[in-house]
């Protein structure tokens, strides 16, 4: 995954920028970058640093001595460096993405073949996706003709921004409306953002939410749409449920209002089956758990409680001991429990998702360890069934990891994953299987999943416009 | 503020020293430093950091490859580099310590004119508390009776560790016990801790609780009491209002599970009042007034919500760029509001404590910008009247800078401050003026403290070991 | 300029290759980089740095646990970062070049309009030189006709080192041998490299000097000529006059022994002019006129003595104040005069070339103020007189700078151009008037250039394989 | 060893004194400090930084933004962190020390018993020599009784600089002038220094080079002599030989030139040998070598070369790979030879002096295995008998390291010791038998030492004022 900034103005951008970008951190971890065009003087320039180890800020707090311009953009990343300068048969300009290419290998090839061109490679030969989508861009006679035709040519999820040679924004959100893409407004011009709190914050008003595969081009005075929205979309449900930020609205709906919401239907069901009067207290598996958790408190007045809470005072991502023994304690160390919370308790757990349940059995078996008397499970979505294709942000190699697909086979065979509709139904003999299931594995005194129906509720926009392909494994 | 942690032990003590301290960041942002004795080579060794821009951790990562031993300390600090290596009459050893000297100029007057000795000063010339300490110990043949000594002479609160040059620990509480001081254990031998939560994230168990003025004297093998404990004390009641960390005990008390009491006593309170109904959610102001606002809602059923949110990616110390505009700007920014939480509704917040007021009107103004209908505030414990002078823990240079103090002298002239113990009552009438005036100033809709009693409730340990000095005045 | 250096190994070659491009970083100051070919794992491997702060050893001293080979090549450079991995038509590779491309433009725009591919650009726009090399070369179908092709393409100047994607290595020295390229051999493999020293010093023994255009395979076990060497040579003379570095060989002649040969010519013409009686020293302009000097010194028997030291305990490129008074401070802190030195004494000075002339004024006023009584200044190459269009050494922008050009013009206009020749040579009318106007221009008490005869004498290969196209124009 | 700068002025003094220390970085590898006085503001600051890894000039260079002062001194050292800032009986003060304390344990113990004070230790419990120094001046009422006191007291060398709280400098020199201390004068002020060369290149006019013993007290308008000079003097000798910089003067007599005198001397002694003929070439055995060489080959005509070349454009501190064998790659690295001035050469080797000889056999085989024909070994100073104990320079923990005493022993056994000044005599014939057995051993075809009469003439000053104890054991 990553993210991206970008803000063109009638003044210097780079400071709205550089915070802008900032605000895009929870997207990526690796790699972090600039670049402006200065009217006046040194044209597009560029700077990306390593931020495996340490934050965005820090590395390019020299960037204001360094880098100027009216017209600036940003990218965090987790995989390959950008933002990209390039130079094409159009003239020079700087490009930024976020995505994920399926086609990946057969448009590297046909451009090999074809042109008898060339890509700079990164270690280990991989052509870097932002430099095979300004390939593909290339092909074309100016940048609008070629984001349309890369976005046509791409398979999968592809948001391009791009800052032109001649001072220009461009900004183009994925076929499909997959991710979002916002543009922010303010008195001196524009901006383009992936979450729509970054550019609140430094002052921006929301101006339009692109539609799938839109296309705009931006400068101080005004927006010009360049190619309209599609009629189709389908933006990742998993935003709301998981990896969007809480103060970010996504199709205008607030990602923390929405987790509330979720948690409440969850409360709901739990208060129909009649479990809720057995409980001491309802907490989030911290961070992302929490909020339902609060909703689930809100609506069944069940006591909201931190039995773990993270030492946040120092930077996790500072240190890592080359010594394994020191790694394991290191990854331990950051939950600290209040054992005041568990011991002699019944504790309703609320998780954002169950993906490989690698570290569920470690947490459970822990919180026995320290006295809880039951420990519920709820995960404030429907089990994962399927490997997203479009954003790869679950990062499985492999569908086998799922724990709810191990668990289908595991009772019935390879023929178990006919029937997975079913077994994500808890309504069914099969769904009530599984979760029983489950709960015997881990030790659970009671497991569910919130309903595709419950997400879909707390979600509030029009079902057809949601992918819910990792739960439903329809496109 | 500081915080120091410690270990002796049958194997190498560094690694449970490292994260130990660490775990002690919340209590100082300057200075970390850590000592060893390593009884089959170096001797004592010491290392000292600045902490300012960048953590404890990633300052002290390669401190494995250049320290070892069997019996280790460390201190994190927001004044004095520490822990210092000292070499006085009885040979050398290694000191930390934590608290507050009042008497320090006679002390450091006294030791120049009775024996020609010197300090190492720091910039500006002031001379390390820590130094200053070990001059008092240094007057007597040993390191028990010099510790001893040292607690008689010092008027104020000082707790002490300290590394002997024969490999033991000796750890010395204050005299009144403000602050805590805990031992640990663990198969391989034992801990010193200001935090509890520490040594049992390190898989040591409680073993003691010093009491206060208590003196130890720590092998691998045994704790030995040097010095027995006093029969007064005095700790601290703002440990578990505001800066002690969630996880801990303090005399048995959880910090987390107090901070529910508080805020379920002040619902209580509220509901007396008739004051929730009308009330859309009970929010806490991040992070410290959270827990208390948790118990608000669980008492009261009235929904908990979080309109701040601290955007954590990125580490808020990192980065303080040197031109004044962007500063405001970056302090401004790591607290990101969820509009959807603040339009249309009528608010109750919980903050910590109320001290000088500063922030809290601009906070009021941006909730009814953003559209909230009403604002209502309550503190989660009593007006702080008092400058702490056994702590200093609110950096007041002037108690004139306490709201309620000024307020009171707005009212009625400095003849008003005979009458504090009628402010801090809400029930009387001076109380109710206190509050309306706030009130009207901050433009909230209504205005609560804790009261002295619910706090005490709240902790529920005997209220003569408490010191409630800054809301009562009295010692 | 710029420097590389390669190996290819039956084992690992990163440290050889770690540390015989350090060996090159008197050639450049701002990029650094490595790349690797780990058959058994990673396959191509790269990192760059930015070298302008810190040395190359510095800024890679963590490589060893990043990127392990058997083949591996590296760079320095003035510009343009590398080595690059490329992926073209045959696969990835790694490639660092060294050299100018008068023509980069037209290949820029020929590529893009032929083929609709595309460049990174760097900041400004600039195409790196050897991603322009790359492209060149992906044209062809494989490696050895793509180095061919671009040499052929490629107006100026070309040096070329390839680490294929099957771990081989390609060197391609430029067609007309500008600058050296030498193979060296150990038990274990072959190496690359442009200054002899760097493998010497490493162990590997002189295995072959490429010849002008000459393209060779290296695998662990055996060289293979790939194109046979060109007949024609211009190797620049002033490696040896300046730039290359004291221990190296080229075509077979050291530097250090030429430029002792080269003082010692000198000497002896002025001898013959019965100036050195009147002498009470002679001394290097350091750290480039000394070997002149001290052949100077051995010829004439005349003492040869340091007047100026340079401070070299603290390293020269790690501290440019803001402060541009600050700035000049420190430019002239580097050079320290001993004044016993100077004072009353009758000095001859030699410096390795007058270019601009911009410092010399200052050097002389200076060595008047501390007393000299004469001083006497040599050039060891005849005078400047054509920027250099292969290698652009003298980084002029504009003819007009170089010190002969303005002292013609200044005498005779623009016409006095055409009798460049005249002016190079002492022994004719113009040549003297060149000579006593920059004598009365900088004070000094005469001046004299090398003869071209001089340095050919001194370099002593046959003169048709020499470029002295800065001296003469003749290509 | 160590050194130190200060300054007093009308004007900020601290980019003087920062460039003033800086220039004194080749006398101390490991801590660097600078102490400020700011009349109108922050008093006394300071601040001490590791320079191991990274040059003085680098680790303050942002000393600018924090500190500032008309009086400002600086130091460099070898061992202990300074300055230091001292609070004492008459106020705080800053100081810098450079030396040795023969009698530093019983001057610990003295103080520790007698006050029951105490001292700052550093690792491993040592006692900072400067904190030792300052704890003697505060036996005084005041910081001019102090020195005084502090220096009969201490036995050894102790030249101590000053920094008093009221922005006065107090300079002493150590009682016998071992080491050199300069006063130089601008129109703003005064400064204090170890080098001459260091205030010349700010601007600064030799002023008075302080006698024996000497204390002077400087404001930015005058000196007061607080102590006059003793009548015994004992410079060391080894300063001109060795370790002082070349551009320097100590008493009036530069270095540079003392060593080419010297040089001189023993040509003039090689001439009558009639060992010169057989020559081809003298060298230095860089760097120190090579101006005795100069002297040489200038006064023979013995052609003067370089086969040995330090390879300087990169920083040799900067990298200490952990693993040995790389260790010892790198300390091989830094001398490149030229083998076309070794093959088939008679060459006259300079030394600077031969204490262990631990280096000279890796050489001389180098040179044979190059192609040598013949190796002379020069030493520019008498055979090292005794181990410095006023200065240490040597840092030989046991006089049996000595290569001079080795071979004695080897020769007769203990009882050969009452023999030195023999052995040290080539016109003995106990001094023939040493040298000719140095020979065998190292394979020499020639060894000599400078004689003692020879040295002091290079020098030329009173030998009376010379301490020569390493070379004759007298004090």
């Amino acid at each position: 995954m990553g993210g991206f900034f970008g803000v063109v103005s009638k003044y210097d951008a780079l400071s709205d920028v550089f915070f802008g970008v900032d605000y895009h951190s929870h997207l990526g971890t690796r790699r972090g970058g600039l670049a402006a065009y200065d009217a006046s003087g040194k044209g597009l320039q560029r700077e990306i640093h390593n931020i495996e180890n340490s934050p965005f800020r820090t590395k390019f707090e020299n960037i204001f001595n360094e880098m100027k311009g009216n017209a600036v953009i940003g990218a965090i990343s987790d995989s390959d460096p950008q933002p990209l300068l390039i130079r094409g048969g159009f003239g020079p300009y700087a490009i930024a993405s976020v995505g994920l290419i399926q086609n990946e290998q057969e448009l590297i090839d046909e451009y090999l073949l074809r042109f008898g061109g060339h890509f700079n490679a990164m270690t280990g030969g991989k052509v870097n996706s932002t430099e095979l989508v300004a390939s593909l861009i290339n092909e074309k006679d100016n940048i609008k003709d070629g984001i349309a035709f890369a976005q046509e040519k791409i398979k999968g999820t592809m948001s391009i921004l791009v800052l032109g040679g001649n001072g220009k924004l461009y900004a183009a959100r994925d076929k499909l409306g997959r991710l979002p893409m916002l543009i922010g407004r303010n008195e001196d011009g524009f901006c383009v953002s992936f979450e729509s709190f970054a550019y609140k914050k430094l002052g921006y008003e929301d101006y339009k939410e692109l539609g799938p595969g839109e296309i705009v081009e931006l400068t101080a005075d005004r927006m010009k749409v360049l190619k309209k929205p599609g009629n189709e979309m389908r933006i990742c449900a998993f935003l709301w449920s998981y990896y969007g930020y809480p103060n970010s609205n996504y199709e205008g709906v607030n990602v923390e209002e929405m987790r509330y919401k979720n948690g409440e239907i969850m409360a709901r069901d739990d208060m129909e089956r009649g479990i809720v009067e057995r409980l001491d207290a309802v907490c989030g598996v911290p961070d992302s758990g929490t909020p339902h958790a609060i909703g689930y408190s809100n609506e069944s007045h069940l006591p909201f409680t931190r039995p773990f809470i993270k030492y946040t005072p120092t930077w996790p991502r500072s240190f890592m001991p080359a010594n394994q023994s020191e790694r394991n304690k290191v990854a331990r160390m950051k939950q600290i429990p209040v054992p005041e919370l568990i011991e002699g308790k019944s504790l309703m757990f609320v998780d954002d998702s169950i993906v490989r349940g690698t570290q569920l059995k470690e947490t459970v078996d822990f919180l026995y360890e320290n006295g809880a008397r039951e420990v519920h499970m709820r995960s404030a979505c429907p089990p994962i069934m399927y490997g997203c294709k479009y954003l790869n942000f679950s990062s499985s190699k492999n569908e086998m990891e799922l724990l709810a697909r191990r668990i289908i086979v595991e009772l019935e065979g390879q023929a178990g994953l006919e029937h997975i509709d079913e077994y994500s139904d808890s309504k069914t003999e099969r769904g009530q299987k599984l979760r029983k299931t489950i709960c015997e594995k881990f030790n659970f005194d009671s497991l569910e999943f919130q309903s595709l129906e419950g997400v879909l509720e707390a979600i509030g926009i029009d079902p057809c416009k949601l992918c819910t392909y990792c739960w439903t494994g329809k496109e």
